[in-house]
């Protein structure tokens, strides 16, 4: 458990180094497609850990801990598929996100930080340190969305 | 390094107990699109490995193992979204899923025991190995597209 949380803290404050930085997709569709499935994977266990964490379902703590898991992994993928030249098809990504771009990979640091206290605050089983965790990390989602994501 | 190993093998033995086995899905076409991103973003890191594994990008050990982290993850994720009454909308599912659910499920399950034999393959840098047990991954994927999946 103690080794377990304590790969948590490391991913955490290693965030993406281990993801591959070049985004190796043959078109800039398929970084449109991936990143939006990644966000869908992710956004889908975030509203899971929510019900949770808002009492619309019972909390069951390894339920919260492998819906945590998975969003702080989703957390770290989608960044490097918004590569110059990929605002293209069917995407809701605003042009910001390459005109300021330092802004929007900060943004997306703060998304994979919070991801990553939310997964160790799920790992404690502690209800009311993942609703603190769970909320910070839908801020981080919201103001992202808020800035960089039509309607 | 022994931790994450024993992790990982771990985690191949549980395989889905830690994920939710209730679907939790408010609309069928919201399974659709969980599963089918799960797929993309497991087809897109699984790809990446291949490139390795064939000799079409430099072998780069730790680039392997992220990308086996993330397939091994992946692997677990879309089975719950196959669940009754999610034929529906634009989907390649083929009525056999749900005709002869128990050995999709086998067809499954042999894909993340493949899988979680990659993870492991990729946490020890060997190349040989890890050309192995894509073969092997790559195998079960197929054999499941064949018989489950629309051209």
């Amino acid at each position: 458990m103690k080794q377990t949380l304590l790969a948590g803290v490391l991913a955490v404050a290693g965030l993406s180094a281990a993801v591959p930085a070049a985004a190796q997709f043959q078109k800039p569709e398929d970084a449109v497609k991936y990143r939006q499935s990644a966000f869908t994977v992710m956004g889908t266990h975030f509203g899971r850990l929510g019900a949770m964490a808002n009492g619309r379902v019972p909390f069951d703590a390894s339920v919260a801990q492998a819906n945590a898991d998975i969003v702080f992994t989703m957390s770290r993928l989608p960044w490097p598929a918004f590569g110059e030249g990929t605002n293209v098809g069917n995407t809701k990504a605003k042009p910001e996100i390459w005109s300021e771009n330092d802004k929007f990979r900060a943004a997306a640091q703060k998304l994979q930080e919070e991801a990553g206290k939310l997964q160790v605050a799920a790992r404690s089983g502690n209800l009311d340190q993942i609703k603190a965790a769970f909320g910070a990390t839908a801020q981080s989602c919201k103001a992202c969305h808020d800035n960089y994501r039509k309607e």
